[in-house]
């Protein structure tokens, strides 16, 4: 099978606060450009054209993320928009791609599972990463690991398994998979690190649509049945609203693929960076001398280090003599926070919400 | 003469950026309501009617504020809003409200004249200090200067001359005015306040209108001239107009008083508060037991000594985790700035005008 055949299924359906004020629960981080000119959504789509076509990327999303989705990517086919009745979790966003892709063109089709939110810097390394774990996904389901750059706690990591032979005309690295281990504490992010034996998670997954079905029945039946009644179903749209409800809310890591045998990884650096907080700014916008990343109708005047942002809409951001902050508005909410509690975001978030202001959510 | 026969001129032309982005140069300082229900403004002319009527309080003020400042004093006949056609500095503008005074209530008539954008804590010890300062009025220019209660170097001072015997009925300690003295340095200004023989330039005076032309004739004879030429026109409007463009621009404290002879001052201790900058919010408003004040709707987690103003029709505020900052939104535009900076707000808004922002000024 030529990776050119690959699906995309690119998961665009998350929410999340960790972006706030300028992601909200219908215009979540995906749909942000934070990179710059495109979102991390449209980025990912454009990606997935160095190793798919557009009739075979599919963007699975949440029903009241559709519209701005079908923004984001207005190139695509309005088919390959496939909408979630209800948000359940991840293992259920990727078994309704690999339907698509199965009732498509069957079960040998090669899935490839992203998130649609992380940023990339080195695109071509990207690429060739991709598709040397495309390449292996006949054989065995395989994950594409981050090389850590420094011992993050937010992350799980994957432990190196021994080497095994990449697939024929691969040039990667590739591995079993040891084990998926979970978020660790500090010192221990700090040992995996060092040892050079485990690498990120990132959520890319790479696999046949048969394998993907055969796993779900496995180790996740009542979804399995699902997937299977909906790739059955004469009418799919409503296979899949009658289906949706009964499937269990659960991630396709923890799901499925920590369960399941055999995974190969293939290790990746390319300048992977989740954008967990707006601390990720100064990693993935070019800073100034002093540190600072200035987007949008902003002025900064003295400081160093510091992430202002002036989102489209927002009032005019004027900041003089600080460091390290991160400033960040939009038309209806500023943000403004230091730049190592850029995770804490979700208090304000979460007093916003008791106080009732449902329209800043 | 009755005090409740005074003249308030009550001078509501000022512009400044110390307070950008609330303040804006056709929304200046005195028409916020920086202390809470009623702009500085309003504030000033209620203050008023202790010892005026609301026949006898005038606010000058510049053209382009006009319509706002009626607005803020809905109360107030409408003849009593006098225009300057152009900005001429306060000689001037003291001058035109002594000109409507003198033509309504003759030369005897006795003028407070009276900035609008101070913020008083304690009315009741102002009225008692003005209306002392008024009894003198009929026999010496008076002014009213502020007892210190730090070391400012943003104040001009007057030294106390003599005592003198205060007015039949007054308990006022009154003094003859030493001298009036340019912002000190720090150790000047330290030396001042330890001394006790120095109080802050209140830039109140009161006096008859006669007396103001008198000395406007000696000192200022291009604004005395033009003054008397106001006052004999049979059309007030037109004469304005045609008199206007040529008076001195120079203010009231260098073009006459500094230059008269005489003059009485009686201290005043009643929370005087010029608002000179952000951080003065932490002097007039209420500040919890962190030192924050926060006003409107913002939200703050954690932190102490900031001081958070969301203006009606700014964004939501979140901020968490910062100390002594000052952070305020209007709804074309945020400030951030450290509280120790908040006079260094002009850089921002001169950053502002250089990008043509004249929306922002």
């Amino acid at each position: 099978m030529s990776s050119a055949t690959a699906f995309a299924i690119i998961l665009a359906g998350g929410g999340g606060t960790r972006l706030w004020p300028a992601s909200r629960r219908r215009h979540p981080k995906q749909l942000l450009r934070l990179g710059g000119d495109e979102s991390l959504l449209a980025a990912a789509a454009r990606r997935a054209r160095a190793f798919s076509d557009p009739e075979r990327i599919l963007v699975v999303t949440a029903a009241d993320q559709e519209a701005a989705v079908r923004g984001a990517v207005p190139w695509l086919p309005p088919e390959n928009v496939v909408v979630e009745p209800l948000p359940r979790n991840t293992a259920a966003a990727v078994g309704l791609g690999g339907v698509v892709a199965i009732r498509r063109a069957g079960a040998q089709a090669v899935l490839a599972v992203l998130p649609a939110d992380p940023h990339i810097a080195d695109e071509a390394r990207f690429t060739a990463t991709v598709r040397a774990a495309i390449a292996e996904a006949a054989s065995a389901i395989t994950t594409v690991g981050i090389k850590p750059t420094h011992a993050e706690t937010g992350f799980g990591y994957i432990r190196l398994g021994p080497a095994v032979a990449a697939a024929a005309g691969s040039t990667a690295a590739v591995h079993q998979v040891g084990a998926f281990v979970e978020k660790p504490d500090r010192a221990t992010a700090e040992r995996y690190v060092a040892s050079g034996d485990y690498l990120w998670n990132s959520g890319m997954f790479f696999l046949t649509a048969g394998r993907l079905f055969e796993e779900a029945r496995r180790h996740l039946p009542a979804l399995g049945q699902a997937l299977d009644a909906m790739t059955a179903a004469p009418d799919f749209d409503a296979a899949v609203r009658d289906q949706y409800p009964s499937v269990p809310s659960i991630s396709i890591d923890s799901g499925i693929m920590e369960k399941a045998a055999g995974l190969h990884v293939v290790p990746g650096d390319f300048g992977w960076n989740d954008v967990g907080s707006w601390a990720a700014m100064t990693a993935i916008r070019h800073a100034d001398e002093a540190g600072n990343v200035v987007v949008g109708g902003a002025e900064l005047i003295e400081g160093k280090g510091n992430i202002i942002v002036a989102e489209p809409g927002a009032p005019y951001v004027g900041v003089l003599g600080v460091d390290d902050l991160v400033v960040v508005a939009t038309a209806d909410a500023v943000l403004v926070i230091p730049k190592h509690r850029a995770q804490d975001v979700r208090q304000i978030v979460e007093a916003a919400k008791k106080k009732g202001r449902e329209d800043l959510l």
